[in-house]
């Protein structure tokens, strides 16, 4: 296939971290068109030292596209995406709005990448949270079925657009000169404070994110009798996002195979050194493409060594979006 | 029994709560002895419109005490609670020394007061996160044995005193200022970071801190079987903690069950408005009196409708400390 790509919604935090990844990895494009809502359109933009102007993201934005990523928000997914498919290209689409249409493949390359193959247009990039979580998990999975998980996640400002990591910092400093705290991109004083995700709560309680951790990690898996149960948190961090997990296994599983399996899996640095205390923190996710794995020990409240806890960080808008995004185009190629 | 009240430890982020909530409560004491190492010794402190002078803390500032109120660390509290005790004072220890030790009783008012009257001189202070975990789960567990718990922690910097608070502070300049950040009261930056608790690491993987959490519970709950496992973190916060608990139970319960239990319960706000999410954040909690208590739902990862999740927030130098240590004490008179 050809390789002329556009990219929706590059303004954005993930958008521009597509082209940092983009350009780091040489994704062997032939043309890029950059694509944002028409507040931006018309405005100049620099990547690999040629200059771009944004254009406005319009049903008539695909012809001659092959390949269109998507980070605009599921609104503009669901707007947009289809005449992106009728032009011809295949959209690999960051937003919530395919994830669980049944024929759309929802796809953690490290984990399903064979579901890519089955696509009809349109490819899903799963929820970070979701991401982070799974990419170590996986090969757990694979060698002793796990029976339970339960989640409670750490999660940074970056997961609510950049416009949320700056407004972090802004409250910063206004708790620090004592003054008032402004909650516009954040829906509470996220500063020296932490809140449990905003996102809509449903009549069993859970919110958005929850629910979406639980039904993508079953799709996923191809595997919905695992029991999830998540509580997701928006913490003081910019933008990488930590998990603790407990996992019950089917079968007796020690640390030392956990560590072992984690050593040897894709995008996993596993850093787990107790002499010294040193786990994964969210600043040695930031920036890096591998989810770190800590904290791994046996969960001694599950019967005959069946239960592991596990400590992750992974960056957000880099495996838990902007990269998980491309290494699927990569696999398009 | 007499009111003349020593408190060791009177300059620490704890010391300065007991003079907040003495006063706050017209606690009945006759008199007050201001305890602190020598290096504080000599300095004034003004207390409910008196001068005091502070006094060092050696094996001689006990005579005439009847209640000693510790909060200088465990090691001070190895060194001179046997003192205060000989002097004839029953002391209420906010530290680690004793809490495990047999003929010490270890005390939530709300949970366990009767073991109060079983001291030989020394009554010990639980853990903070132990505290604010376990005065709403107290409640449910009388109603329906819990089987299983699984905590993952939210930890303020007050948590490692008052150094630690002022130092997020000074991080969070720093980053704010692009300068390297300092970590001399917090073994790593914390400001928009967060990282594993720092507490030693045993040979089974977990830290005091966690180990804390599972021994204290089963002392205090007088019940050993149920099985605990926590993960403890320390998040960018000032001074209150957070916890994400899962529960297990015996028998089926609904979280209208628990949120009747809650309502009703000593020591416990329920904050739980999903139609406007709207759960316990930690500038909630801070310079209250109760536990916070949110997000209760039914775990459907647990069949047959045994378990339950939970968040919550305390003040970790209030009912964390400082509050348990004097409600404590008004018992003892």
């Amino acid at each position: 296939m050809g390789c002329n790509v556009a990219i929706a919604g590059v303004t954005g935090a993930v958008g521009q971290e597509f082209l940092s990844i983009l350009s780091e990895r040489n994704f062997p494009a032939t043309s890029y068109r950059m694509l944002a809502s028409s507040r931006s359109a018309g405005k100049k933009i620099t990547f690999q030292n040629k200059e771009y102007i944004i254009e406005e993201l319009t049903r008539d934005s695909f012809k001659g596209i092959d390949i269109a990523l998507f980070s605009a928000g599921a609104s503009r997914s669901k707007e947009f995406a289809s005449a992106a498919v009728a032009a011809g290209a295949v959209v690999v689409d960051n937003s919530s709005a395919f994830r669980m249409t049944p024929d759309v493949p929802l796809v953690v390359p490290e984990i399903n990448p064979q579901a890519i193959k089955q696509h009809k247009g349109i490819i899903a990039n799963p929820n970070c949270s979701t991401i982070i979580a799974i990419v170590p998990v996986w090969p757990l999975h694979k060698a002793n079925k796990i029976k339970r998980m339960v989640v409670s996640t750490y999660q940074a400002a970056s997961g609510a657009g950049q416009a949320a990591m700056l407004e972090l910092e802004e409250q910063a400093r206004e708790v620090l000169a004592g003054k008032p705290v402004t909650c516009k991109a954040l829906k509470y004083q996220l500063a020296f404070n932490l809140f449990s995700h905003n996102s809509a709560i449903g009549p069993n309680g859970y919110n958005e994110e929850e629910m979406k951790m639980v039904k993508e990690t079953h799709k996923i898996f191809d595997c919905s009798d695992i029991a999830i149960t998540c509580t997701c948190i928006r913490v003081a961090v910019l933008r990488a996002h930590c998990e603790s997990i407990n996992l019950e296994f089917t079968d007796p599983i020690t640390p030392e195979e956990v560590r072992e399996l984690l050593n040897t899996a894709p995008g996993v640095t596993v850093l787990d050194d107790r002499a010294s205390n040193r786990f994964p923190m969210p600043i040695d996710a930031t920036g890096k493409d591998n989810v770190f794995v800590g904290r791994i020990r046996q969960d001694e409240s599950i019967p005959d060594n069946r239960g592991i806890n596990l400590w992750v960080a992974g960056d957000q808008i880099r495996k838990g979006a902007a990269l998980n995004a491309i290494q699927i185009a990569e696999r398009l190629l």
